[in-house]
């Protein structure tokens, strides 16, 4: 037989799965005979609580809230399923929040999330200024998100991959580099190496910035006018669906790539990877990024139910994992 | 002022947000001191929950599971996104459970969704043989996915999507087609659209199966594999990141699309639309197919909680919903 699992004790007993889980949690009003009874099924096949299973016994809710712009976008939903395995494999479970890039809607989950005591968050959204965080009382880790002095940011190394690409754009004979960010603001360390190695070659850096809450079709619209009105010879695009973007576009208005114009990404989501791997792209550590940020709520979650000291106020200056080229033909 | 938050009324009375939450939903301890304070900030701040903050409200859980092999794959991910925001709108949060194509797995996340008490599931993964859905108490619905005579299933119309690329492919001149698709088993409606459709023009209809839990890089292999040995005109893949892994070798072997090979796909993301608007594809209605189970499953839920008549034993001839051909320039 295999291992037993909750309903085939909850059969034996002749009881609920739910009763089942009363009984490990001891919790909620159970009469003496259906307590032995469970015990006694427990007993008889050998049941042991292991794996996600873990996470029923004994701890306050074992959810972990996860706030993502959205998990269409494949590098988030990249994110979210090494998070969501993780989270799985220390015995908690993922409650998805996607935002949409919507602050009042992540405002909303954030009230939602600590309301239902979930025993962490995990952030990784773009919006600014969504008030909550500051005073919420729950363990909280942002990913490549900066949202205040006491929380601990999981990144990969934004300044050394803006800069491997940059530099590999401009290895290749790029002349004329454009950089085709989300928002150019003083935090985007991509743009800033981007700005860095461009202006040490004595080229000028052109930086154009769509915004994150653009709609698509608008977002295509303005990435094919600057490609137009600038003449770029070489793009460097933050996000690989923007680089794709660009791609088709060069498709579409018959220049070669990487001859007329060559391109370069960032992210290397698997799906991108798997559709697109012709696409020059920096790598991010999607798999450890999502990995460390659950060892880090985690293990704060588990430190506050232990009354330790308090973990991680220097957690903050987690260093930031390594990103890598990845080659392909577009360049 | 903005409308007023949970953590509005919680500042205001002095407690934490938990405590508003026990107020509202009546439940634990509560001092009459503390009950009084909290309905006070509640009346003079004129908060009223509504949106999200309904479900904190008179719910046993307000969690609906949602098991998919994983958001990393773009139609997945739009499609959890899709499922996530109608459950928002309704009162009801999104537990994830990616089960990576692991029939344990989600044998597991079954037993602890019950376990946890979350009021109803979404699944949509490809696993065979996972027990325990037939042992479920809860309102189940299934995206796409046939798993006992009793759950209603949610899908579009596979065979008319099959019947439509196949079509397609013939008319543009394809002579040798090939259908490239996870399993070829009898369920698979796209794969009998393709194969009736092609032996009606007389031709011979060539079908292979890379199979769900193939690792992508042998997933790769075996297609280039097929590609050479078949060396077929045309290719009908059942989802878009195998067209586009189709493209991409016809790139690398030098072929010119369409005139060499056509290239058709199926699901039509908005990752995929977005990185690769030319990839011609039958769009599925991603955001309704999870709508649409969000609202059968919803329905149940309440219907349960109402103790009305049992809902729906009919709904499992819920009528697939539309598809349409999504012309680019890869056929």
């Amino acid at each position: 037989m295999a291992r037993p699992k909750l309903h085939d004790v909850a059969a034996h007993a002749g009881v609920s799965v739910t009763t089942v889980s009363r009984v490990l949690n001891n919790r909620g009003y159970l009469s003496d005979d259906v307590r032995t009874r469970v015990n006694t099924a427990i007993s008889e096949l050998g049941y042991r609580p292991d794996g996600i299973a873990r996470s029923l016994i004994g701890r306050k809710s074992a959810i972990v809230g996860v706030i993502v712009p959205t998990v269409a976008d494949p590098f988030f939903g990249e994110l979210v399923s090494a998070i969501e395995n993780r989270l799985a494999e220390r015995g908690y479970k993922a409650m998805l929040c996607d935002c949409q890039e919507n602050a009042a809607r992540e405002a909303d989950y954030l009230d939602l999330l600590q309301a239902n005591r979930v025993d962490g968050i995990i952030t990784s959204t773009h919006n600014r200024d969504v008030e909550g965080y500051g005073k919420a009382e729950l363990p909280i880790v942002a990913v490549d998100r900066r949202i205040g002095a006491h929380i601990p940011i999981v990144r990969s190394d934004n300044r050394a991959g803006g800069r491997l690409a940059t530099e590999h754009l401009l290895a290749r004979g790029t002349r004329t580099p454009l950089l085709i960010t989300a928002t150019d603001h003083a935090g985007n360390d991509r743009a800033a190496a981007f700005r860095e190695v461009v202006a040490a070659r004595g080229l000028e850096p052109v930086v154009r910035a769509y915004g994150y809450a653009t709609p698509f079709p608008q977002r295509r619209a303005l990435i094919e006018t600057w490609l137009a009105e600038t003449g770029a010879d070489g793009v460097f695009a933050t996000d690989d669906l923007t680089a794709l973007m660009v791609l088709e576009w060069a498709h579409k208005t018959g220049r070669a790539v990487p001859h007329d114009v060559r391109i370069i990404g960032y992210d290397g989501s698997a799906a991108v990877r798997l559709g697109m791997p012709g696409l020059t792209t920096v790598q991010q550590p999607i798999a450890q990024l999502g990995a460390r940020a659950v060892e880090l709520v985690v293990d704060r979650i588990e430190a506050e139910a232990d009354d330790e000291a308090e973990v991680g106020a220097d957690t903050a200056a987690e260093p930031p994992l390594p990103v890598e080229l990845r080659l392909g033909w577009t360049t």
